[in-house]
């Protein structure tokens, strides 16, 4: 029985060929138990939700692509006659730039920094409220049809009695160890900026053309690599560390212990994935300071600006970047290769040759081949890696629409991959039983509750969206883009530079320039107050403020109508267990009533009915044992 | 039996002289049912969980009250040496005033604007979701007690069954006429206000000066009451509307057809008591225009201005008057008046003269006194009044620190007031179980949510708590508050009046005028662009936004922070409930297995026990009776 279980799951489940198909589901949770039946049914909810967000995502990409042609702000940087000088991006050994060789960033930012992105924004931030309204009524079902619905998970004796006082020294370990890991987090991500600074100011200073024509693909790319290998890195020690965090707390129930473990995990391997990401989004070319008054870090070194319109860009590379190859890193080399070289290694152990393998595989029973597969570590990593994943879907979806595209063809992968470990790479996992995901699903409601607000905060802040309806509606002189990019853009007179600031080629572009222009809203050189903050500026960011407290308010009130107006279980179920709840108390009447006349008939033989129950033929009520592991 | 109770919550209960005592729930259940039970503890756990916050208040209202000389502002309104001139407050009749005498408005607005007030709201947020989750174990606790925990709500039959399409009129006819109905209250509204210009203006046409000197104070009162009658006789005309639109919707169950009344009275009502308040809080004050470019409405009206810092303080009066007046009238002419009145007439109509009335009153048993008394309709009103009030309590507290004592204060009389009525006034109601307080707590969640986007916009918009702040760190030139008053007020060249609004008495105070001074943020005559809002406003404008969205995030991240604290079942109870599961589940396995044993035993005398329970002793389960009505 257990033999043909196997072979279907092996055929019907872990199989690339199948990925069309639902997952039998009811199988999985006979073979290996409810835990991990509900483990890869939410991954089968969730991948099938990504399909119309991911068809959106790549309706919303389309759109950029479509309209990039009749976008103003992108044709009049590369429209020649805007003869506009640049400020030089850094002292010294830069020079003055023409805002015209910035039309291709600015084009392509287009496709990610439209209209149609705050739409998605918006999709996506009541996508997550449906599915995690999609998950509950399907964990509803499945509680139903596994019969869990009477089941609460069983309170373990505490292992260990200790008082707060003896738990207190725990506690401010961990509180002050999980700080000072995501201080480390930040001083790494801040190392990494450093890096970048100084290789890009050691390039341009150089005199090798081809080096310098090469700066910022190279510097991008090699930065992004590293960002991505200390991630990995760190997200392996941070696990370690959580563990032991866990250990020294001395939590009173197994439970407890792995919701503790699973929570101080999930926290700093989100720093540790999120935190580049946030930099990028947030704080990248908005610390730079301005002409004639740059912030420099470490002593010399300017802090970096993103390229004309390009912070959102780089943000996409970024995000490209990490999905694409953690998801490859990991899924490959450490969910596939890594198993399999531990499989190697223990055959090369037992020293056999192939042709006896072949052998014994045919005559050993699957419980006796489990002995040379790798052992189940539990499910944390696999629903961590899921839940970064919706991190990143979620979160900055407002700045990469292609991210559920991504997320969707990984998860198709991915759950198969998962099937083919569960059934042919780990021995069979000890059958557990479970009501429900337990912390994962707070931890997703807690993403999709920050999601809103990030989202919130990179459409107005990181996306020119604000700046340009501003313009449109309260500067613009005929109510057109026309004109847009000339007042995103500061005045410098080059007489203002700090000495030994300047350029040293300052003919570069073959003209003396007197005024140079900067991204920024700032009071020009003739004003009163040069260089301040202008009244622009202020109004700008009332304005991307005011859209933040609106996106949110509105966004919030619609995901609770949208939870208010479906039921978290479905109605067929729910008069079901209606229904059975009238026969249990029945039973129980019954019972009671059967004491009571025993009782009675040894005192007098007066045939006596209660009338609660007199008038009700007996209720036959549906036969569900209450535990049974393996009935389907 | 019953008239021991009666008797028992007669002066246990129903009488002033005990109102610092718990009420007796038990005995309230016992004789009216466990909904009428459940509202007395409802407003119990209210009233109780109203003192720290009345404490709270009373203490901020005292700090306001101690650091009101110590307050710069408003000092420097008072100092005489501060010689400003402000532009006169209407046209033609009003002339040109001193600052000096808004001292007394000022200072009083000190007592409800000041630092304490920020931290008022953050307390009243987190006391809110604190009373939600009181609430919650409590209301578990009863339904413990009163053994409702297996108590389901019945789901009654469809009465009539009906398609969408035949539903869609009727709900098309709601939607339209709920809109109409709040579109009357804002004319309704709109034409108080209108009536107040009016009479202003009037009043400062007029030469009689008696009648000028009185003109605030008199428009301010007639205004109020105004208000007050208008929304009192409303809400009697909006809970007929409710009632006949939710007739037309022909609900599927009773429940539902009490749960879509509520919802609609609750709108209705909450609309029409909260317009003129929210009017007051972000709009008064806020649409006139300035100087030389008043707004005028309905031809040649100017919208009315605030007194100095005066906004705030009109707002705690109207505040104050609806609180006060409200439930005054409501208490004592609808709740007392008019029962004893109905009671009057019920009895003339039997026509008994007074002794023969005494002499059958003693011989009379309760049921046959009720035929005399009033007849039972519902708790909806009760709760309405309480909810509105919750509203008070919470979304305006910013404004008004003292809201909470004088709800408390209203509760502890409403109490004993409520259990006067339903001893004495009313017919006994038929009893009616209930598991909770229903739809009534949602509405209460949900108000608790407004509360903290409502408080942040009075803290940051009506209240000058950002623009000091933004004063003391961005513009001050020592970093104190002195010269906060001036850097407020906008110049304005008196030869840039409209022709025909300029003062009739320019020489009012005794001499020439040039500049005066408006409240506002604009440039000065001088600047190159004259009268337009000034890079201070958006600056401040920005910060009060930035407030908004700090404040409201803070306090959602706590309230949710307290939620997951506050387990929603208290301890013990729910180690009850689990352990009364398990006898559950080991009786019904007995019962299972004493089938199996019987079936058996007709086939062959095996005597043969299922494993699972072989090793257990036979259950005790502790006899509850699934449904017993009057049970201690």
């Amino acid at each position: 029985n257990q033999e043909i279980t196997w072979s279907l799951l092996y055929e019907e489940w872990a199989s690339y060929s199948v990925f069309y198909k639902y997952q039998p589901i009811g199988l999985i949770r006979k073979y290996f138990g409810e835990k991990i039946g509900l483990y890869f049914a939410w991954l089968g909810v969730y991948t099938q939700m990504l399909i119309p967000a991911a068809i959106v995502g790549v309706i919303v990409f389309l759109y950029g692509c479509a309209t990039v042609d009749d976008n103003i702000p992108s044709m009049e940087i590369c429209d020649p006659r805007n003869n506009i000088t640049m400020c030089p991006l850094c002292d010294r050994a830069c020079s003055y730039w023409k805002l015209m060789t910035a039309c291709g960033t600015a084009r392509a930012s287009h496709l990610f920094d439209n209209p149609a992105t705050v739409f998605f924004s918006i999709f996506m931030a009541l996508w997550a409220v449906l599915f995690m309204e999609h998950w509950k009524r399907r964990q509803m079902r499945l509680n139903y049809i596994w019969d869990l619905t009477g089941f609460g998970e069983e309170e373990e004796g505490e292992k260990v009695k200790l008082t707060c006082t003896d738990r207190l020294p725990a506690y401010l370990t961990t509180v002050v160890t999980m700080c000072f890991m995501i201080a480390v987090t930040f001083a790494i991500v801040f190392g990494v900026i450093l890096y970048r600074i100084s290789i890009k100011a050691a390039l341009h200073i150089s005199n090798y053309p081809a080096a310098r024509s090469n700066i910022r693909a190279t510097v991008k790319t090699t930065a992004a690599i590293i960002n991505l290998i200390i991630i990995i890195i760190l997200d392996e020690i941070y696990a370690a560390i959580a563990r032991w965090l866990t250990t020294l707390e001395v939590p009173k129930t197994d439970k407890s212990f792995e919701e503790r473990l699973i929570f101080k995990t999930f926290i700093l391997k989100f720093v540790n994935a999120f935190t580049p990401i946030v930099y990028l989004a947030f704080f990248r070319g908005r610390l730079v300071g301005r002409p004639g008054n740059y912030l420099y870090v470490v002593g010399s070194y300017r802090m970096e600006e993103c390229a004309h319109a390009g912070c959102l860009m780089e943000l996409c590379i970024q995000l490209c970047i990490t999905m694409l190859g953690k998801q490859l890193i990991q899924n490959n080399l450490f969910e596939i290769g890594i198993p399999k070289l531990k499989k190697l290694l223990r055959r090369r152990k037992s020293e056999m040759d192939t042709k006896q393998e072949e052998e014994l595989n045919k005559t050993l029973q699957r419980h006796e081949k489990d002995h040379f597969l790798g052992p189940f570590v539990g499910l944390s990593p696999e629903y961590m890696e899921m839940i970064i994943q919706f991190g990143m879907v979620t979160l900055f979806v407002a700045s990469f629409p292609l991210a559920p595209l991504f997320a969707l063809l990984n998860n198709i992968i991915e759950i198969r991959l998962d099937a083919k470990k569960f059934v042919m790479e780990l021995r069979r996992p000890i059958a557990a039983k479970a009501k429900d995901i337990g912390i994962w699903y707070n931890l997703l409601r807690g993403l999709s509750k920050v999601a809103v607000i990030v989202n919130a905060f990179v459409i107005s802040f990181t996306s020119d969206f604000i700046p340009r309806l501003v313009y449109q509606y309260m500067y613009s002189p005929d109510g057109t883009m026309h004109g847009f990019i000339n007042h995103t853009l500061s005045y410098f007179n080059v007489s203002d530079f700090q000495p030994g600031t300047e350029p040293l080629q300052p003919m570069h572009l073959g003209y003396h320039v007197e005024i140079c222009r900067y991204k920024d809203y700032r009071e020009p050189p003739w004003s009163s107050t040069p260089y301040e903050l202008s009244k622009e500026f202020w109004a700008i960011l009332a304005a991307r403020l005011a859209f933040v407290i609106v996106f949110q308010n509105v966004v919030m009130l619609m995901s609770d109508f949208v939870d208010w107006l479906i039921p978290d279980i479905p109605k067929d179920i729910s008069l079901q267990i209606h229904k059975e709840k009238i026969l249990m108390v029945e039973l129980f009447m019954k019972e009671e009533q059967g004491k009571r006349l025993a009782a009675r008939d040894n005192h007098n033989q007066d045939n006596f009915t209660s009338p609660s129950s007199a008038d009700q033929s007996p209720p036959q009520p549906r036969s569900r044992p209450v535990s049974h592991a393996n009935c389907y």
